[in-house]
């Protein structure tokens, strides 16, 4: 079977990859997995057409996707949870369990997380894989594949609106409609806001924000101030949530303006550039500031979440490929068509 | 215009009321307010069969009610965020400004509380009521005055949700689906909770739970036991979060069984009697208990989550009198039928 | 009796002054004070070299002073708390009790808050003042009243220390070493640290951060680089706290770099100037960022740390004025003499 | 050379005892360390006496003692941060770093964790133990063996400040005065109390705590009320943290009664016994209460706070014996002599 490899900068190809020895021995606390569905990522994307994301370069072939759902086909010898058959999602990043950060709880920055399609390691567009118990997790029947593959982006918001500490009835702004903004909106309204307003520059985007919930209200940031229209409907209090979700220096540096005394900014967008921003905007308010990086003990949340139905992320899924048609997936993923938030490839079964 | 006035224990008259001057004098950070809709609270009717809660007795005549929306007919002369024509619902207990609890915001605890249908303060089945301007909260078009007078008691679960500190995608557990029990499941789902077990004696009860939302599973703790229904549904790891709505001593004492490691308990039903319970049930999963006392800044955020559709209080609110009727409603909430949660009494426009 | 009066940028006179009827009429529950010592804070000094502060300009003669303390010699009708002869420390700033924030807990960020010395409020180097009861502080016999006019600098620290919810055994860094920087140092031992850190480019300012308490450590930023220092002394793991005291735009921009995994920075000093960062180096330590506003309660707690010990402050009060010398020792303080800490004024009794 | 053995109840040996081989094994990440100091711990003696606590059972011979320091001799091969030489101490239980409650970090709570001296497993009254590097602490010069053996009693004291999040000049009371009371009462100190009252019914256990700073008070509680003596000296607001340190049942019913509205409670003490207590009490000051369970990261914490003086342990180490005499130092120890705080055992070197 095939895997579909980023063999360097603009070139992708589906064809045979041999994965080292070592990924393929299960451990005692692994399972092996038959991958179904991966949704195709920013990253993802931005590997293919930039070579680079950072200081992570592709200077060898790399299977690309980290957003994944399978079924296990196989257990190692101490895993208790999970058992042949079962349908699970995947978490991609695996930290050392004992080092400092993740001993703390903290795993997600633990400088030693390996993490799929990162360089040097391979992501899972391929037919099986190797995954600790641990970071995999149980399905119920009534979570498709296809959601569940949902539950790596959707992490992110989840992630995000628990670090902001919601209390129920907040107001929050959610600046960036994008994937990560829309996960993040539903993560806002699932964990306790009573309404969330998406601003982004493109209307379509904005459409499908609105689309998701009456309680969501998108601000088209060209047209209007999200300052003057939260400052409205607050009697001039201000929001209590801001997350920043555009990776936008000019959109991070206006992230207290909208918000009220004692609010909270979550930093959730990878700002590649130094922000500049107005401390006393920020220290006027009292403004708390929580940076977040990818997300750490959520995945069972997120799958509860969908489970009953608090959270919906079925309308984010707006174009499905098979696998054949995966390198034309991306092709179309790095057009960034305005009316698609996620596209997933299925792997035959 | 007549007034609901509980003479003594088992003995309640609408008739002419003569409230005392100062209550009637409007300050100038105040409003008043035509009542229109004024809820039964189990305590109302406490008062009514007892003739007292606690310390508190009823020795002279007491107007009942305090679950109350209405309209500005009239307002002081510093009123900035109040107009006459607005509808409002009102928080029933009024601080010192300037006590110490206060200050550090929580008025709630302040000892020096006066609080509705509390002798000797009276209630509010009256025709009309001076209010201070900053416990009176203004009513969006889509919140009828019936939903608005349920704010009191949704306040109770919105303030037990709040103190949990729930995480998205929780597990909660309901203790008691009386009114108080209802509204925390509903507040405990609108606030984080993937899924919520209410449990109770009274299968009537339960089945009204269970219709609020698919998220809430009714447990009858007389057949099953939670702490299995738990652990079963939760691979043994418990649940996040116990809300005790009893007010029973016997479900006080087993709060701590079906609760995981780090969970929390949050004390939420008046407990007359002393509760005994095993500590080191408590300790091994290093348990944190929130004692809450009525709530506090919360009504601006119900009147956001009843505007949005984050909770839906319609349900609840099973029948409804007009105010001549209210003396026979007081004697049928007294009989507690089992299929009722709320009665309200609408006053005369 | 006389004042000193700011009569314009740079001129200084000590003078009779009439103060407003409206404020020398004492409410019940205020008291009147004598005062008897003053400190001179970097506010009171800016307004004489400068003339203004940010959006606050002096364009009438006003009084300065807003770091004292004094004797109770009048007490309004409900006053309960205090009575003649109470020795007290007063804070600078009174909110409007009814304002929502104020309601909420946080008075300091009430955008009515009448702040003394800041136009059109006159500051307390002036024979008496009336003030209200709550925001009046009774002295123990063992505070005197030059460390009790410490108490509105302590303050910022202890607030600053609050923030940042030090946890028993942290390691800070504090960012300057002028009084703000020394106090927080301070406050951070006080307040759990076992070890703190303070930077700053005056080697004199050091060695009296020094002499303060053998767990701070002094690091010349010019000499030394305080994240190469944290990570030897730390096993490269950061320190968990960062206090921003310079309010200088460059220090600003490093807080994150001597930061561990999940830490805290606080940001204290006013910052006029736009301050660019990295945001990276923040989201991979998922940085929590509290940016605080003066204090808020803090008042009674420095009080009980100055005297079960604590806290000393004694040390910082490098020199003390006559009220007849007090225009020199606002000349003396504009020269900003690196061995001063902080400079005081008695006023006669 | 000989290991303390507990044979069965009432009957110590000091003997060769062989260690199973697996325990003996140096795994990679594991160190080989030479015993040097040993505390005698409560729960040893009652071994000693009672041949069990709970649902632990002493069925076959053990040895005792969990309280250590000692001097890295051997390091496996992944080790990076110790090396031989290294004085150390060290946490007495290891959890699974695959376990739920691990990867949460709150491993203390983790029922897979195996603890020194907990049948069935050996506690290190014995010549040398192997241990792993991530539960193993690094001492500076500065801190002795003594004072190192220390730690894991302190560890309990610093985890109930951790978990009390004390304010800077909280006021606390800590009930009860015996090791863990003591180790409580200066972890509240060092971890921002500006004052802590200690009760007891043993003077000489008061004397000696007043001992240990100014800020201590004693109170025997049958002579004086904490509560009266609380209210006199805090205007009758109430202390902002209660930490229950007696185990005993009467005393925990009566922890909300010097608490003021808001405040905390920290139950320590292991309650063998039904707690009863009067939910009202708790309720009107919404009082939070935390439940604890050992320790969890606070090592590292207790050696930096030693280290720079935060805490001094010394006074609490009243008699320290050769390894020869620890049969009889159990005796003395079992008599509970009430001038003896904490007793030692040297081993040879």
């Amino acid at each position: 079977m095939k895997s579909l490899v980023l063999e360097k900068q603009d070139e992708l190809s589906l064809r045979d990859f041999p994965i080292e020895r070592q990924e393929e021995t299960l451990g005692p606390r692994d399972v092996r997995i038959k991958l179904h569905t991966v949704g195709i990522c920013g990253s993802d994307v931005h590997y293919y057409t930039h070579g680079r994301i950072g200081p992570f370069v592709v200077n060898e072939p790399m299977i690309l996707g980290h957003e994944a759902s399978g079924t296990v086909i196989e257990t190692g010898a101490e895993v208790a949870s999970l058992k042949v058959g079962d349908r699970v999602c995947m978490e991609p990043g695996i930290p050392d369990p004992n080092s400092r950060a993740t001993r703390l709880g903290m795993y997600n920055v633990d400088p030693a997380v390996r993490f799929w399609a990162t360089p040097p390691v391979h992501g899972i567009l391929r037919p099986t894989c190797v995954h600790p118990e641990a970071f995999t997790f149980k399905l119920p029947d009534s979570v498709s594949f296809a959601e569940a593959a949902m539950v790596e982006p959707l992490a992110v918001g989840v992630h995000a609106a628990t670090k902001a500490m919601i209390k129920p009835g907040d107001i929050a702004v959610v600046m960036g409609a994008g994937p990560i903004g829309l996960v993040t909106a539903l993560s806002a309204l699932a964990g306790g806001c009573a309404r969330v307003y998406v601003t982004d520059l493109a209307e379509k985007k904005l459409q499908i924000a609105e689309s998701l919930s009456p309680a969501i209200t998108g601000v088209d940031a060209a047209k209007e101030s999200i300052v003057e229209k939260i400052k409205a409907d607050t009697d001039g209090w201000g929001c209590d949530v801001v997350f920043e979700a555009t990776g936008s220096p000019k959109a991070a540096a206006q992230v207290f303006e909208p918000l009220a005394p004692g609010g909270c900014v979550v930093m959730i967008g990878g700002q590649p550039d130094p922000i500049s921003y107005d401390a006393g905007a920020a220290m006027i308010r009292e403004a708390r500031v929580e940076n977040i990086f990818r997300y750490a003990h959520v995945f069972p949340r997120c799958v509860a979440m969908l489970a009953s139905g608090a959270i919906d992320v079925k309308p984010l899924i707006t174009r499905t490929f098979s696998f054949d048609e995966s390198v034309r997936a991306f092709e179309i993923a790095a057009s960034a068509p305005p009316a698609d938030v996620k596209m997933q490839i299925e792997l035959p079964q």
